[in-house]
């Protein structure tokens, strides 16, 4: 895919996560890259606050599942398939305070687990893949998601 | 605690929730009740809707957790206690779509891990809780949280 088409691409993920989730709007929640490796979401801190004037874990909880869900959205877009994804479970470590605007990194899963993954939503139309989303601040893991997510091919 | 201690306990939860992290405004957040052993928070679907006309795990997620800040921050009040209080980690399964406008229980936790609880914050001014928060919908369990909540004595 060229950067041109990836670009678009972006532009029509930020649109739909507006559109589809209205919370989104409110969070502020951003699409920042995709270089095909890994996907970049972002939000700033002012709508995401808590009492202790850092991120509120709801917000951190709910931009690190859209960062998985987008990543998954992205694939099926890669393998021109249509298909919805949904969350089946996760398990969040708020290992530090966050206390700026944020970003979250997903990482595409290794081709092994990607070719089973492709291999398993062909056959069957339904298909799982964990994902780990990190939020990184000043060089430290500051929240991780470890999520299941799956892919129901329309 | 009488009730109309408890009333004017959950309109400072209700206040506080609002006034200290914005977002649950834009969720259309609610206190529902605390009967002295349960707390029920609520929410409606349309501000926390997502593609497939269901509930938003990002929402769901946040409701559930501040289901269990929520019964802490109470726990606290009722040890006359002040602190404040941060979740650790949380493990969320989304067992079912949630279809409509959506309230989440925590339960208090048993006598004896209670009363752990306020000794080990009483002698270190620190103590972790673990607490579960479950969503049921039309009498199925549809989210459940497990969270490790940490409160500091202040």
């Amino acid at each position: 895919m060229n950067s041109s088409a990836q670009s678009d691409l972006l532009q029509t993920l930020q649109t739909t996560l507006y559109d589809d989730i209205p919370l989104t709007n409110a969070m502020g929640l951003t699409v920042l890259s995709y270089d095909g490796t890994s996907l970049v979401l972002q939000a700033p801190l002012a709508p995401n606050i808590n009492h202790k004037n850092t991120a509120f874990a709801g917000s951190l909880n709910a931009v690190l599942t859209l960062t998985g869900w987008g990543l998954l959205w992205l694939l099926l877009k890669e393998l021109d398939l249509a298909g919805k994804i949904v969350i089946q479970d996760s398990t969040v470590n708020y290992l530090l305070p966050v206390t700026q605007d944020f970003s979250s990194t997903c990482l595409k899963p290794a081709p092994d687990q990607l070719a089973r993954f492709e291999k398993t939503l062909r056959q069957h139309h339904r298909a799982r893949l964990e994902l780990e989303v990190n939020l990184i601040e000043q060089e430290r893991l500051a929240v991780s998601l470890k999520g299941r997510y799956v892919a129901y091919l329309l």
